[in-house]
């Protein structure tokens, strides 16, 4: 079929993936298992004395390809999704570009972001598993507020530990997640025991998420009936993102339009890895190429300047170690925009594919990332998160290359979210103070530095 | 046809209507005309000093029952539309009730609301006449924000006063409008005469929407290139909002739905006029019947407890005269939470169906639509405006009712837009401060007393 192709492409809620994509199963080179701190490989029950029992096993299957969706699952899925994959016409138009641009919006759901693919998916195995509810922590608060909707549903306590100076600058994030019922406990807190040493020691401290993360683990394997859960980095948050590229892939087939280049931004990897997953398997296959790039701040840029080592998820380093490309656990990166992509790591499995040279990555200024995120609102409509906004600087990059070229190439990139709880970044930015924080070389020494380099 | 009902059913692009549809052609009592301070009826010359000229013929026809929507227009509509028409599977299942619930939702765009529809339309026709720019009111935002995005698509300027009180307290409405371009002005200003004299007279003063609609009338009427442009109460805007309702009878004949009861909130008019067009002219023409409940809020009830009758649209009296249903143009309602709601009168052509009693109205209490908005959210995902949450609350009454009758009523309302703006307020409602304020007898007395009451 070669219709005329719409502005958006909608599936139908048949086809939304019954299944999602393990990608991992089609790699040669397995990304590196998680281990302690001795370097032993992390159990299965060591893992879930902190996650969910099926999410641990989604954690650790490296074998299957297809891991079926339940339908509890499903049928949210069928309250937001499918997600429209869009053609760009009047940012083409714009740029006078012979490019087709085509992107995933996974913004249409009051999260405001793709988080709810896995929220609601890890939201669902514990209540399978007849817990309570889950902890966890939120930085800029999309994921926070994703988890949030996912507990209200399924009626699980949900409680967050978010960063005090998110906290305090973004009262309406916080909002919305009580609103949908959470407690919302800025870290660090008088809760914890991580978060009271951490308080003595540094009073007055704004918080990080390494300390958020380090009182949410400590709240779930104390409180009876818990588990911790995480929005990005882990393998089965990957996994669960596979809709992303699922849909994709189903609607590109529908219209017959064969991508040449895959745009994602990458924090700690959950956008990236689901809407690459089913390409990327393609690649290792050998069935087909794609030019898959990664676009990270210039502030935080684990892929293009990172060490690819083992390292803690955490600044307190209580959570296991994960190979991966990393700016060290105790980096604290400069105070850009863009909360979702300030994380030191990389998921393992994306870690694994840069290091295979099946993706590559490149690193952009916020100024720039602004600048392009207004120029595309300004015509396509939609106001995007400054997260999603890198990939939208380097799909206009790609396409203006194009223009100058004449190739009509096919890109693809994915608008994670919207921008709507980020108008002060964009105040800044309108008004002209918006400031740059590439990384220096002194800084990434000293992190590197500071590594524990433990080969397993 | 009779499938399975999805969640959510979205049309196909080519579905999106090619004509708006005019109720007032259908209407033996045709809405009464506009006229000036002496009673007579305004000409189109008139209205052509403040208004764009294809605009001033889509607001004197009332004949003409399908009029063309321009390929310009339904390009853009392409981008954010069709609007899903969506069923509440897990609000029925919450409930309870027999009933089966439809909501056509229009907060899928950056505007979050349905104001877009007319936006579009509006814009589009003063860059057909050349105009160098539009002028405009906001209260809450809404209007301000779709017309922003819809000047920066045709390159047009845009002044947005905004009232001063919301300008201060929702600064990221403002920076939203100001990332498409607009120009944002607290009102009242020193940019007017206006708003100096108002200034004069009261300094220090909050402003209002009576005296923002003042400062942009004034600044259209004097800027060369430049018209004024409203984004509810006029009966071009009930014409663009036609979308819809004709959107919303083309899925539900799609799936062999018999509609019941359609409900939508009411301030200006804007989005229940659209709403319902389709389904009163079917009652009009003695086609079928429906129950079509407007809702309006306790503190600014117009239908329920305002008078019929000649009254100007702006504080400052200086727009023509509109025979509707009014507290009174010099009504200040409340400080309530649903800005859009918060208008003293009603479109015309609405008024006159409520006169002719083709549809009956109700007003609810903030407190009971924030209840039942969380309620909403908490099952559905999506976080209403509270605008749109009047609709919700009694929606869910209706649901309610069939649960008791055991009537399995269909059950149609419109979700106008989303609440992400409006956080201040469900902050409010979730620390439980949030107050009630019915509109007080005396109140209503002291504004029927100052009204011109003029018959034509």
């Amino acid at each position: 079929m070669n219709n005329e192709i719409p502005y958006k492409i909608y599936l139908s809620e048949q086809e939304i993936p019954k299944q999602w994509y393990n990608l991992r199963a089609d790699m040669k080179n397995k990304p590196a298992p998680l281990i302690n701190e001795d370097g032993s490989i992390c159990s299965k029950e060591e893992l879930s004395k902190v996650f969910c029992d099926d999410l641990v096993e989604q954690e650790l299957n490296d074998t299957d390809a297809f891991i079926d969706i339940p339908d509890g699952i499903r049928d949210f899925y069928k309250m937001y999704r499918p997600a429209p994959l869009i053609r760009a016409y009047c940012l083409e138009k714009k740029l006078q570009t012979p490019a087709h641009i085509y992107y995933k919006f996974e913004g249409n759901n009051t999260s405001g972001s793709h988080k709810l693919n896995s929220a609601i998916a890890q939201a669902y195995y514990a209540k399978k598993q007849g817990l309570k509810g889950v902890t966890t922590e939120t930085g800029a608060g999309q994921w926070g507020t994703a988890l949030s909707m996912a507990c209200s549903y399924y009626d699980l306590a949900c409680k967050v530990y978010m960063v005090k100076v998110s906290y305090e600058q973004k009262p309406y994030r916080r909002e919305v997640m009580r609103t949908y019922g959470a407690s919302v406990t800025p870290s660090p807190s008088e809760t914890t025991k991580t978060g009271r040493e951490i308080l003595k020691k540094f009073p007055g401290t704004n918080g990080s998420l390494g300390c958020a993360v380090s009182e949410a683990v400590e709240v779930a394997s104390e409180l009876d009936g818990y588990r911790y859960v995480l929005g990005s980095v882990l393998n089965q948050v990957a996994l669960h993102q596979s809709v992303i590229g699922l849909e994709t892939q189903t609607a590109l087939k529908k219209y017959g339009i064969k991508i040449d280049t895959i745009i994602g931004c990458a924090g700690g990897g959950s956008n990236l890895a689901g809407l690459i997953a089913p390409f990327a398997g393609e690649i290792l296959r050998g069935e087909n190429n794609y030019d898959i790039i990664a676009v990270e701040p210039s502030s935080c840029p684990s892929f293009t300047r990172g060490t690819y080592a083992y390292d803690y998820c955490d600044t307190g380093r209580i959570t296991p170690l994960a190979k991966m490309y990393t700016l060290g656990s105790d980096f604290i990166p400069a105070p850009g925009h863009s909360g979702g992509l300030r994380f030191h790591g990389m998921n393992p499995m994306l870690s694994q594919l840069y290091h295979d040279k099946i993706i590559r990555a490149v690193s952009v200024n916020q100024t720039d990332v602004f600048k392009s995120a207004v120029e595309f609102a300004r015509v396509e409509g939609i106001l995007p998160a400054p997260e999603s906004s890198h990939a939208i600087d380097i799909a206009i990059k790609e396409a203006l290359k194009c223009k100058e070229t004449g190739e009509a190439k096919n890109i693809l990139f994915g608008l994670t979210g919207t921008g709507y709880f980020d108008m002060a970044a964009y105040q800044n930015y309108n008004d002209g103070t918006l400031k740059d924080f590439p990384l220096e070389d002194k800084e990434i020494n000293k992190s590197v530095d500071k590594l524990p380099i433990i080969e397993a």
